[in-house]
């Protein structure tokens, strides 16, 4: 018998060199630590509520343990369509929506539904770096324009982003409002890309994730309410942030009518389907959820004002309130290592939050703090970071 | 505003060119019919045990619903090493095991780590469609390898299986035992394919989903017991079928322990993990579930003995009791268009089988029936398929 060789070498180059999260980096480096309050990943510290609980055990109770439909079960599609109907004041056929396994499997599917190997997207950085990696894994390959940090806060030049897209380039990919920070485009923003793309025949893979989190409107402006159905937008969502569904993985992709066998066929042949008893849950959180939905938003608020004001006293650090998301997205002066950072404040300060290297190009000097959990939980944190960062 | 093209156009041609599953169409036909007997997917007719989805209830209860760890909890991953140690007679550790959204996520995250676009898997047809489809998704090229039918059941010739790995083939896909054809490797040939690879440097994607579903033995023979922890073997797996859980979407991938950080990545970047609370289920299943296996596989033995009792009286028959799997995959003398065949059985016996066809190469003169349900149904079943296919 010949000796087998490493069979790390024999995997894709493109998936050896995929980035390890640098959020799960310090998890693992930090995350055992008796006492240590994370504030590194986005999520709040509050489990799903028990009337979406319900819907599920229910389900689960009623035996519907069975394959699927791979577009989603028609109440949960029709509670879908009702809800962005509402929230985009533009009828959205429950048609066009796409039940899947969570936002991250929402960008991938969209992605693979248009990128080409070799072909471009751009996207604004710092950004989520699981859209990064989902573009390298399809062998695409990521522009990013850089956003720009003031004393406003996150913003970026439009005339910049567009001239970016070249004769490779198939999408952008807009996150906004912004993971990880807080970056909110205006309606005219959303008009002016909508526009060049469809000068262009490019595609705009919208992730409106966090857009209810924003504290001067019920929404964010969104793609859907400016695009037509059959322009190329692909909205994706998920029930993680808004109804406290992290751990479901479950999400949605609003997508042109006509693309409807095309994302059938996606999910049947990623994962064929979401958990049957599951959907109900999640027909549930929108129908019933809003006061979820905004109960969670004031706790969002509170906690970002609540980080702003005291964090806008320490000398060294540069920060603006962000006007969407739940994340602060900040700098320290003289520290250039946002990883050697973020472990020294596990060490210091037991607290735990994400280096802004992770976030990529533009992201080093920051630190990402997620401030959707409770005062008591986020005065105690800054009362431990006081003594490292505010000095 | 200029007029939007249509979308369609815009979607990557090898996605626009991905077939519908050919049993999805005839589901669409079919499914709404009052009275139909469906045997066209696989599963069967019973709901999930009650002691898994108590488990389920607990944690849903308990509030298990925030991120979870990329590669599946601790007690779960122990649960898998204790299991497959078990069944292969092999020490197989909990670091080489992780769990994803389905034993379709574990073909095509496999399929991502080690296939770049352009490059060839060589594949048994007939086979499920999926595995061909998520080649295409990824840009790669599928080389199927005819198996053989006689009155003795399905084979494959190895030469010809082997001798079909060419200059840019990356892997062999070997689903044993086989969906739809109930083809079963021996342990020799298992440990010839994957002396060839060693030799050639291919990976084998061991796909051993119906490995518990063999009428001659406890399991089917292998990748797994033949192996080395460092082979480039990828098995994947399934709580679908053994457990009665397809509605879950849960499976798991058994890998080289070098390969852990890929696969924590690839679930990060497609999914971001399997729900919290549903993991502790599927621990319950590989715990406490051996008599749940034994009892669907005696249903299962059942269910294939009478079918091919009656059916071996049918003049225009031609089968062969399959040796694993739960389905007959059997062809009709004079007909040659499966699809057509199976809408017929539809209109004219209201009984749903799957047409050979959607099932590739080789696939196109059979039908497809699913026996893993009650004797009475089964018997119900024959006695309308008969008038059409038993003259």
């Amino acid at each position: 018998m010949s000796t087998p060789p490493d069979p790390l070498t024999a995997v894709r180059p493109a998936i050896a060199a995929l980035p390890d999260s640098g959020i799960v980096e310090l998890v693992k480096y930090g995350g055992d630590r008796p006492g240590l309050i994370p504030l590194w990943v986005g999520e709040g510290d509050q489990p799903t509520p028990e009337f979406i609980c319900r819907a599920a055990l229910r389900a689960l109770e009623a035996g519907q343990t069975f394959y699927t439909r791979q577009r989603g079960i028609p109440p949960l599609r029709q509670a879908l369509a009702g809800y962005l109907t509402r929230l985009h004041g533009r009828a959205i056929d429950e048609e066009r929506v796409y039940v899947v396994g969570a936002g991250m499997q929402a960008i991938m599917l969209s992605l693979q539904a248009i990128l080409d190997a070799g072909e471009e997207v751009v996207v604004p950085s710092p950004a989520w770096p699981n859209i990064a990696a989902a573009v390298q894994i399809l062998g695409g390959v990521v522009r990013p324009v850089p956003l720009d940090f003031s004393d406003n806060g996150w913003s970026c030049d439009l005339e910049q982003l567009l001239a970016a897209c070249g004769p490779r380039t198939k999408a952008l990919v807009l996150n906004s409002p912004g993971n990880p920070t807080g970056w909110v485009m205006t309606a005219e923003e959303v008009r002016r890309v909508l526009d060049f793309a469809r000068a262009r025949g490019l595609w705009v893979v919208a992730d409106e994730v966090y857009n209810r989190m924003v504290y001067d409107a019920d929404s964010a402006p969104s793609f859907l309410s400016a695009a037509t159905p059959e322009d190329r937008v692909l909205a994706v969502n998920s029930f993680s942030k808004n109804w406290a569904m992290t751990g479901w993985r479950m999400g949605w992709i609003t997508a042109p009518p006509a693309l409807g066998q095309i994302f059938e066929n996606l999910v049947q042949y990623n994962t064929s389907g979401v958990a049957t008893f599951l959907q109900p849950a999640a027909a549930a959180a929108l129908e019933e959820g809003e006061p979820t939905v905004r109960a969670l938003r004031e706790r969002c608020r509170q906690g970002r004002d609540l980080v702003c004001r005291r964090m806008a006293g320490w000398p060294r650090v540069r920060l603006a309130p962000p006007a969407g998301a739940f994340y602060l997205f900040f700098a320290v002066e003289g520290e250039d290592d946002s990883m050697a950072l973020a472990k020294r404040l596990v060490d210091q300060a037991n607290v735990g939050l994400a280096p802004g290297s992770a976030f990529g190009p533009g992201g080093e000097r920051f630190l990402c703090l997620c401030f959707a959990c409770s005062p008591e939980r986020l005065s105690e944190a800054l009362d431990r970071l006081e003594p490292v960062l505010g000095a």
